[in-house]
């Protein structure tokens, strides 16, 4: 609760996918002012083909986020994860559809989230970190070229040394994301893919320096596991200093690391997808770790805890996140 | 305006399609009950493909019933009658895709009708007139047999007589539309495809003896064409022969004609459609005669009015049913 006096502190997170759910779902329930500035570089699966077919902005990313911010009722959460699973339809999530006719019939999706978010009663704003058709494109050492954020996920060779990642065409960053990063209190980076996620964000123009100027401060949540093949070995060191060559300068003032050990049993189902990041980062400062693991329900509904078996809960690390918030 | 002392007057609307679509949209506007019983029988289009490969109810005539009495924005109203037009969602409309996610997601379609309904802030209710899945089929004199309400629809021979018309299987009245039927104070039965829209209503088990025993006044509004090939020739009395041939008794308070003539270039247009309906029941006292033609507008958005460029007019339709509604 807000004692009397107290202003409500803004935060601002940044990244797609499954990482940002756990961190919004966890804060939604919070007396926070919440954002969360989202990569736009997905093309796989249902997202991928409306691109392709409709020419639309990738809607996957953003539907999540828009999901775990949601204060509707759990049958429209089910409702926007819904997958129909026949015909030509199969493999969309309404809630995709939803995003990419409203675009349609508005012409913008900005418009769009905001539509969607009324009707989910979202807490907070979901914002497209650029408002352009962009695509990922990777070039890696041995000079393949990787077309698109699937592509790059799916690469099992990353690991082995790229030259370049970049944006396609050169993207300007939206307007209100970089608003929302120059008004906020704090701003949360990561979990998320780095190659996937995360760094898609800081190739946006703009993003970096907005993050370098503005004066929130400024947490990385590492992920919990590496995963194969992109990266593979990684400690938290190398995941820091993967980001910090994006960004241009070590802006983080927090790096929260999970020390919870998941079982054997589990870690060796995942083994096929990865292993655990060493921290090797035990002595500095800006270091907090706790234990973090969400626990597995297998079979959950939705398509966003399936994909992870080992995962972070969203209370245990909304909580890390509003010890920082409380010496703001 | 209703005087200090006068109830609302509850008015059931009874059809599926176009036809309905106008009287909703124009009582919406009067301090009335309405509650819409909608056809089941749809098969053609985007609804049939969600038929047969999701297995879900017909949404269709309900999404344009739930249109016509929304509140909500006009972009709400555009998202709903929206058609996806490219790839594998090429011609489904948004608003099926809503109706048949929701009802996969909550198990019930009635549950979805609801739910879109709030979310379109409708004026009244949508009440599908069985919630069985049931096909329309008619056997013509010539044996040929007609599966689905689409073949009826498309069929040009059904003038040339039939011997039979029904659903199969068998299927039970809602309960729901059952009780509105007996508890309204006007019930009004069409305009709308004679063996599309009204006829399959009244196969339903239980509503034509719902038509009879309700105490309400009972208005049918004639059509303002026929189709050729299924109504040619046809006057106002042989389509109230054959829907009392249904109903099992003459139950009709009020039967609405439209007398004003189309542009005879816009009769020429239509010809390949069909031709203006005679109205041999001058002499009948229960006959209203008005001018009840909506202007022509032609690209108007949505697919409801593209559809018959000879149309009634919401408004004048509306008019000379509260008239109605004011005597009671």
């Amino acid at each position: 609760m807000l004692k009397p006096g107290e202003s409500v502190k803004k935060i601002v997170v940044i990244g797609g996918g499954t990482g940002n759910f756990s961190v919004l779902r966890g804060l939604k329930n919070y007396p926070v002012d919440l954002s969360a500035v989202v990569s736009m570089a997905d093309d796989g699966g249902s997202t991928g083909i409306l691109r392709d077919e409709l020419g639309v902005l990738p809607p996957g990313d953003v539907r999540q986020c828009l999901v775990a911010l949601s204060n509707s009722s759990s049958m429209m959460r089910s409702l926007m994860n819904y997958r129909f699973e026949q015909g030509g339809l199969g493999g969309h999530s309404f809630g995709n559809l939803f995003l990419s006719a409203l675009e349609k019939v508005t012409g913008s999706f900005e418009k769009a989230v905001e539509e969607v978010g009324k009707i989910l009663a979202i807490k907070g704003k979901v914002i497209p970190v650029t408002i352009h058709q962009v695509r990922l494109r990777m070039i890696l050492t041995n000079h393949k070229v990787l077309e698109g954020e699937k592509e790059v996920y799916l690469s099992r060779e990353i690991d082995q040394g790229y030259k370049s990642i970049f944006l396609e065409p050169y993207a300007q960053a939206n307007p209100h994301a970089i608003h929302e990063i120059m008004h906020s209190d704090l701003i949360v980076l990561g979990p998320g893919g780095l190659h996937t996620s995360l760094i898609p964000n800081l190739l946006v123009e703009g993003v970096s320096e907005a993050l370098r100027k503005s004066r929130a401060k400024k947490v990385f949540v590492v992920n919990l596991m590496n995963r194969k093949g992109q990266t593979t070995g990684f400690t938290v060191s190398s995941y820091l200093k993967e980001l910090v060559q994006f960004i241009g300068s070590d802006i983080f003032d927090y790096i929260i690391v999970n020390n919870q050990s998941p079982s054997e049993e589990l870690i060796e189902r995942y083994a096929e997808e990865g292993e655990l990041i060493l921290n090797d980062l035990r002595d500095d400062q800006r270091v907090i770790t706790a234990l973090l693991l969400g626990e597995v329900k297998e079979g959950v509904k939705g398509d966003l805890m399936k994909r992870s078996l080992i995962r972070h809960d969203p209370k245990k690390l909304a909580q890390e996140l509003m010890k920082i918030v409380s010496y703001l």
